[in-house]
């Protein structure tokens, strides 16, 4: 099955939090329930998390039982805000929403009913698409590999962080089904374990073959010419090309950077915010100390009780280091500023 | 008590395996035992691995029973053999064993029995005046700390990777003392989560305020200018003033250097090793990918099975990435070559 799923007027996912020991379906009939699913990471993934909003909206409206359209529209409003507000640094999230609102206005829409149909129709579109996009994705960015390459990868960015098939992974997974033989580190991405349990799984399920890694080997493997290119997603990519993702990957930009290796984020054109100059006006979700503080070794509890963490879930890697993002329309080079704004509008 | 100690005839070490959540002191009455300790990490860190060869060589000693002078250096050789290939990286282990080896051939030396107490006490000796350098290492160092300063921490290099006090973290915990206002990030360094284990057990009871980060969160602190200096140990610094340390130093430092943060290793004389002339020819050990592969997250095994894992324990850091590099000696700056052989050598 798909990452997330319309069932029967219910929002279906795969629940992240437990695999690979676990693999169970979450279903949800109240888009409060989606927000909260998406806020808990039930679903992750900045594609994975614009889909989960779309069919969050798309639920909201079947949940209500008004026959006014302007009520159902300021209904709307109100669950698109309480999805929104569910994390802060994926774009996706808002992109998504906004593509449904602005067809839950369309003047053809003469009822509330019509609102309905139109919102889940083009929630379906859009995870449609998700899939399309990311095989055009992994095509363009498959051409950067070459036959016995050894690439890096930081977070989950497969199947589990889309609605299918994956952004920086599916790159991975489309070289590795055109024949190039090719290895992967896997960075095991603490704290919450995105590689070693997600990104572990998806690849051990492809056959490719991979090593798991402590992220802090990422940097010895690079120095000692063991990497030929870095792919991470992206969550969020300002005009200028500055890329928010996964906490950790600013410092593999920068080492790889260092050591002559290219650095691509591979993200769809809906990942990029035209409307936010630079990388630092993102705003970085910082979660619960617990994620650091909750861990086990080897059967017991790590931390002394009573200690704080900090934990920022996301950095911001400025575009200097990034060689090229690779989009579904193209593989964009600098001059971001430029380039950028012509992949997105469709040049 | 202190990391190690010579008690009745046994080594006595804390067991760092299952600190904080069990203070446990584990007693070795025979060479290979003590040798498996380093090897199975129930000691660890550069300096208290070199008491810990130390003590494991008196040990040998008052093991055997022969009464011949030159079977007994015979048998010692033997001894350190073992011991030496405990752990590879730090230069510390192999430094320990000359020393003692020195005095074990001393001329003046008639009977085994001398040898035997020869050793003991130059092994007593040898954890006494460790304390004594990181006290001298901690007053070097604590002089580049400022009042409100927020450093950041990689592994642990306290009291429990030392005979006592400890080395960066001693340099961190003098500036304490002398009253500075400090904060400090601590770095949890997969895979085996030496700075989520110990350095928080050890911060934690001296009162010194921190914050446990993931590792990959180091170089967004740093990158948003909320770090004044990074504070590392070191296992083996070459002649040229390559630091070999703990698996993620290197991205630390290069991520230090990249914004402008100034990087200091913090490590006695003894761990300097002129005989190479580049860290790259310092070995790295790769141990066993279980403590990747080994993790438990909210109660359930992380990663799916049958996967493998590649686990290098230390890296190099290049000298160019190294602010300076504090000895108990003084703080030696570039060039590092003419100023760190003047360091060990006493000018």
């Amino acid at each position: 099955m798909r990452t997330i799923e319309w069932e029967s007027g219910a929002v279906k996912m795969i629940d992240q939090r437990v695999l690979p020991g676990r693999f169970e379906i979450a279903v949800y009939r109240d888009y409060r329930d989606v927000a909260r699913a998406i806020a808990e990471m039930v679903i992750r993934g900045a594609p994975a998390i614009g889909a989960a909003a779309a069919f969050g909206l798309a639920l909201a409206a079947q949940q209500t039982t008004t026959h006014d359209r302007l009520t159902l529209l300021r209904e709307l409003e109100e669950a698109a805000a309480v999805l929104r507000a569910a994390r802060p640094t994926a774009v996706n999230l808002g992109w998504a929403l906004g593509r449904l609102l602005r067809v839950a206005v369309a003047e053809d829409l003469d009822s509330a009913d019509d609102v309905r149909e139109a919102l889940l129709r083009e929630a379906q579109r859009l995870a449609d698409e998700d899939v399309e996009i990311n095989k055009r994705m992994a095509k363009n960015g498959a051409a950067l590999i070459s036959d016995g390459d050894t690439l890096l990868h930081h977070c989950n960015t497969g199947a589990l962080a889309t609605v299918d098939y994956g952004t920086a992974l599916g790159v991975i997974r489309m070289a590795h089904e055109q024949g190039k033989r090719i290895h992967v580190l896997v960075d095991e991405t603490r704290p919450r374990l995105q590689g070693a349990r997600l990104t572990a799984w998806e690849l051990k399920q492809l056959g490719l073959p991979f090593d798991l890694i402590a992220d802090n080997a990422a940097g010895h493997f690079m120095r000692t010419g063991q990497v030929n290119a870095v792919f991470v997603g992206a969550d969020r990519i300002a005009a200028n090309g500055d890329v928010a993702n996964k906490i950790g990957t600013y410092k593999l930009a920068v080492v790889a950077k260092e050591n002559g290796v290219p650095f691509y984020s591979v993200a769809p054109t809906s990942t990029v915010d035209l409307s936010l100059a630079i990388g630092d006006l993102i705003p970085i979700e910082e979660r619960n100390g617990r994620e650091v503080l909750g861990l086990e070794f080897e059967g017991e509890s790590v931390v002394p009780e009573g200690i704080t963490a900090r934990n920022p879930a996301f950095d911001v890697t400025p575009h200097r280091y990034v060689t090229a993002i690779v989009t579904e329309k193209s593989v964009v080079y600098p001059p971001f500023v430029r380039n950028l704004e012509r992949a997105v509008n469709g040049e």
